[in-house]
């Protein structure tokens, strides 16, 4: 019915027909009573870009709000040109612009919690965001401030009020919390280019090592005067102002006309930050960057059209939009950018950054697959150019930087993967000469040595120990599977044997992977309630419980581990249904069924396990309890961090109805699709996948066709996506369990 | 006799001719007996050359080895690329090569001077150096080491004892002491390219706030094996590791032949480091890089030919060496550089950059007007680069960046004294620009707002005032004189006011300038002999005594201050005799004779302001005792750090029997020349001065003609000098009172 009414309005209102009116930019900014965000933002930004223009609601924002914004937060303290979408860890938040009327506070209150003396009380009903474009009213100032971004540059539009002394703060120090990775600026620069313009960089040290970030500005109105301040001394009406505690305060004449300002950053030079300015934003439409950025949302998001109740279409754009914001092109529109050797370099096909692989190769990038190659593309080249400047592909690559954060070498399945699907413009032997380098050279974390010596890794020697061996096993499976393909077969049989090592873990006593010493023997105390963080225990944010079923490359290797699919199966009704909430469990574990904890990546398959184990209407039971439940439409919509995108990814496959369970295989696992219809641009081809009859309650799988044809296998392979084709489902309230049970239904 | 054994000499030997063999790199290298050295370095280099690969004694060289070398020091740590000489701050040391036997010294004992593990003794009788060559032998490794660098590159032979295991290991974490200006490794790493070559890089921040290296090293053996060190961690015979506490130990076979290494440095990128290598060292004949590298110093030493005893002979060309040790060309072969705001640019004319200003603007930039015209404007367009990226002019530019050492901004004397006297290259309007907005653009140091509303620097709002308010007029009669030039007469007038502000901390009272508060009080309690350091006190590594005299631009002036030629001459006389040695001493002011203090720069001029009283012979007779007492040939042969320069410049001049007392004058007033014959090569001209009967006694002037016409002036002009020609001085063991002591022959 919702749905009826949406589609009349389509043909009255072309405008409301844009899927970008699906997207609301809020959803996971915040938690609502105390359950988990996204720690996504609301900001400005087109799809792969490098500017993310969005405001900051805390002067030093930390891992608590490290997209910079939290809903429950009424301080903004200003507008920041860079941000990631969904992170455990905050950082970016470049080149700080603020406008304000009068004098700018004393820092003052509480020293643990600097203020930024300019900020300013906002709420959400004067709030309004969509994909390009963000506004809110700063109480404080009374100033209604607009935003939006091309892909290298922010365009802001401020209307002041009459009668008040118009200024712009601009803050080169603002960033995340000050000594968190040593963060600290090194080198910072204001200068006045002319009456209209301001030019300057800041070099920072923080999570990402180094970052240089130049930024030229261009205003709408002339500087009438400038006070450039470093700490605690002003320079008043200078030209050039050099320092590490760097903020210029610009003074404007008030009139009838908003204030705009237009900005470009590059990481490569000052003359580069002025040339993607002036190619992304030559004039002064304001409205005219809107609707291109709403123009290159459109695009992006037409590549999967779907048809479901208004709250899944907003949860459904909404987590394309996110899954669309990164990874960042950080090459100026010459091509120029900085390698992770900090050398300067060229490539016309851009360089991308910003790889949360540990989440991502789950199943954002196998969705890029489908509906991004080229791009996933660019992203495996830019990925085998840190192989080629830094010895070994990403594990977590922010700003073009190695930081080593979580566990594993999770470029290699994305890497794999590409080739192997035929993603265009891959060099498949150079590809294969990175994972082998990748998975045989020695570097934090993954001490390859130990690996082929003790065929798993001692939690003496190397902690998150059993999280590490099933992870590092699977990458190893991947890599395998590259070199069969290119016939190197020694390579392929000694990967396939590292690929197993996940069994050596496994303790039959208990019926767990356990940690073992370098002795070969199991560590006690176990109890496979508990946590590990990211260090010091043998599981990386997660327990025994859910570092179980890791095992996708040989999850009928896991089922026989346990003794068969029965028990399988019976272990997975457990899972989903044990509490432990009385004990302690790590920050990252979150959006509980049982010990299933949605809100973090190691638990996001195993509601897809049912499939393997005979029993698919659990799977459609579960998948359908995850949507409904662990999705919403609120700030809270997520039960846990985005993570640039991985969550929503899920939701995206999820809801039309299968899911890569191994992300390289090319296989994906099929759940219970919520939406009536989804059409997927792939190529020239498309993918249509229906729904009939579903609904909230009619959950569950009661007959399929692919391109007509009976189709009762609990998979779909990327072949049958990309040849194009329609797979039909007949939804009901109750299981058809004889549909998808028999073992030649399981997915390979 | 000993000139005539030595011209005997050059008749049986052409190469004992050689003016590099009057080079002695040990002078000036260590303190004999608490007395002071000169800070300077053995090493390796080329004249302006970025590497020069010389030991270092200590693990983290601190301001008391600020050059990496301490003659008393009886351990080498290992032989680091890049070094500043005579300076008073510790930095740069890159990629540091340790050629061992056997296994690496665990780090222990004194953990406040952490212990490398790998350094040796030596003693200085197993080591010896000359321009462009060091060697010595490592006592606990019996390894002979021998060094010689070109421009960017530098060249190891090892001679390794037979049947020991021949390492070398490659330190990328050495450095100035840790902590010291925030100074840690942000990244660095270690690749083997093949089984010949290593590559890598580190980037660094410290004195200088950021830098990249980048180095690229060939070795004439294979190398066995390889174990790369992250700190505690060991990666062996890995291609690459990556972290921030990184050594490399290479492993090679041991037999007849020694082990030869180069490696190219660049701070642009890892292929320009390869660029300058297999440009500058193409082959594996490292007597040829010898070679190479003595012909060009010989080459730049031949500027000036003299003749005088052997001791004074090997002051005067060690002077010149380390004259022409810095400004660095920081650009590559092929003219790429990082520029003072990290972006790289290119410039074929290259990038030069160690400046110390506050030191070398007085004697050495004007010595480079003579003899090196063409570097000197290369040098002025480098400085007019950071203008242009910086917003003003270096006050001390190392690694191409500010670092704020010092007072006052005496690029501006180098860039006015370059364009007045027409050296080639440089755009006058330019350069103008530039020295004006150095001077009226706030920068830390340097409030002009606060000097154009007070006409002197108040105490209460800028310390070190009074040097500074003497220092700052200096530099404004330097603008001033430009704007004349170029006739702009408006700021002429303002800037010549400027320059005249040091009469307002004279105190009629105390005969001295003084420190005044913004007030206008004198502050009080004052006595002249109190020293200040870098902060806090009115006066900048020294005392009142010290900066009265610093008033070159109207020496006329300040002689009327004292009451007349009487008095001031008088004032001199207790200047020169006044102990105040049971008073605390700044420990940069050292070679005293009363109050004088040769071994830092403000007193440097003040042995010459007798001429200016018509007392010419007792500036003969302290320009003497300088020259005598305060230089020699030993370890300690300067009386204070040479600051890059300017220490020996003094010399080069002073012996010669002229001094620049303002610098950007082209006035050179007469002291007492030492040698029997000077030859300066000042374009296609030549410029000599003889001094017939010149001894250890016969000090004072006699007479002298002037291309054979008699010369009373106790001074001659640049032009006399640039259009050749010849100064004959006749001297003898008295004063000849009435030479020189006319009113007209005062230095003008």
């Amino acid at each position: 019915m919702l749905l009826a009414l949406i589609c009349a309005a389509t043909q009255v209102n072309a405008q409301n027909a844009r899927l970008t009116n699906y997207v609301n930019p809020f959803i996971g900014t915040g938690a609502v009573k105390s359950s988990l965000s996204g720690n996504t933002y609301p900001g400005a930004t087109v799809p792969f870009g490098m500017v993310q223009l969005s405001p900051d609601t805390r002067d030093e924002p930390d891992w608590d709000a490290a997209c910079g914004y939290d809903h429950n937060d009424t301080f903004i303290a200003g507008f920041s040109h860079t941000h990631l979408s969904g992170t455990g860890v905050a950082e970016l938040f470049d080149v700080l612009f603020m406008p304000i009327t009068g004098e700018i506070k004393t820092r003052a209150g509480d020293k643990n919690q600097p203020y930024s003396g300019y900020g300013s009380a906002f709420s959400h009903d004067q709030e309004s965001a969509r994909p390009g474009y963000y506004q809110v009213k700063l109480k404080d100032h009374d100033v209604n401030v607009e935003l939006t971004a091309a892909a290298h540059s922010g365009f802001h539009k401020y209307t002041f009020p009459k009668g008040k002394q118009a200024r712009v703060v601009i803050d080169l120090n603002h960033s995340m919390k000050k000594g968190n990775w040593g963060c600290h600026v090194v080198s910072a620069q204001f200068r006045m280019v002319n009456d209209h313009a301001i030019e300057g960089y800041r070099v920072i040290t923080g999570w990402a090592k180094l970052r240089k970030i130049y930024f030229y500005a261009e205003f709408s109105k002339p500087v009438k005067g400038n006070d450039f301040v470093d700490g605690g001394t002003q320079y008043f009406n200078q030209t050039v102002i050099n320092g590490t505690d760097l903020r210029a305060i610009l003074d404007f004449d008030t009139d009838d006309k908003p204030l705009l300002a237009k900005i470009g950053l590059s990481a490569v030079s000052p003359e580069n930050a002025k040339l993607n300015l002036t190619t992304e934003i030559p004039g002064w439409d304001f409205d005219k960057t809107v609707a291109a950025a709403d123009a290159q949302w459109e695009q992006e998001l037409e590549k999967i059209k779907v048809q479901g109740t208004p709250d899944q279409m907003q949860i459904f754009y909404t987590g394309l939009y996110h899954a669309f914001i990164q990874p960042n092109n950080l090459a100026d529109v010459n091509g120029d950018y900085v390698g992770s050797d900090y050398a300067v370099r060229n490539d016309k096909n851009g360089f991308y950054s910003t790889f949360s692989l540990w989440d991502t190769y789950r199943a954002t990038h196998p969705l890029y697959t489908l509906i991004q190659p080229q791009r996933d593309a660019a992203f495996v080249n830019s990925m085998l150019r840190q192989y080629e400047t830094y010895g070994y592909l990403p594990i977590w690559q922010l700003w073009g930087q190695e930081n080593y954060c979580m566990i594993g070498n999770h470029a290699i399945p994305v890497v794999v993967d590409a080739v192997l699907k035929g993603l265009p413009g891959i060099d498949a032997e150079r590809a294969y000469e990175a994972v082998k380098k990748s998975s045989t050279t020695d570097h934090p974390g993954s001490p390859f040595k130990v690996w082929e010596q003790y065929h798993y890794m001692p939690e003496n020697i190397q902690t998150q120990s059993v999280s590490l061996t099933l992870e590092m096993a699977y990458d190893d499976w991947c890599v395998a599977q590259l070199a069969k393909k290119l016939g190197k077969t020694e390579d392929y049989q000694h990967f396939m044997e590292r690929s197993a090592y996940f069994k050596n873990l496994y303790d039959k006593s208990t019926g767990f992977f356990r940690s073992k010493d370098d002795k070969g023997n199991f560590i006690a105390p176990f109890s496979p309630l508990e946590y590990g963080g990211n260090g010091g225990n043998p599981f990386t944010e997660g327990n025994a419980w859910q570092y179980f079923w890791y095992v996708p490359q040989d999850i009928k290797g896991l089922i026989a581990l346990t003794g068969g699919e029965k028990n399988f199966a019976a272990k997975l009704d457990t899972f989903f249904t044990l509490s432990s909430k009385n004990r302690e469990v790590n920050g990252n574990a979150s959006g509980f069924i049982g010990q299933y904890a949605h809100g973090n990546e190691p638990s996001q398959h195993v509601t897809y396990l049912y499939d393997y184990a005979g029993q698919p209407w659990k799977t459609q039971q579960y998948v359908n309890k995850v949507m409904n439940e662990l999705y919403n439409t609120s700030s809270s919509g997520y039960s846990g961090n985005d993570d640039c995108g991985q969550m929503s990814s899920w939701y995206v496959f999820s809801s039309m109805g299968f899911y890569p369970v191994n992300p390289t295989s090319g296989i994906y696992a099929i759940g219970s699709p919520t939406m009536k219809k989804a059409v997927m641009q792939v190529g020239d081809k498309t993918f249509t996948v229906t729904a009939a009859n579903v609904s909230a309650k009619n959950i569950y799988i009661q007959s399929a066709k692919l391109n007509g044809k009976k189709h009762d296998r609990v998979y779909i392979t990327q072949q049958d996506i990309t040849t194009g084709g329609t797979l039909e489902f007949v939804m009901g309230p109750k299981p058809n369990k004889s549909w998808g049970a028999k073992p030649a239904d399981r997915p390979q």
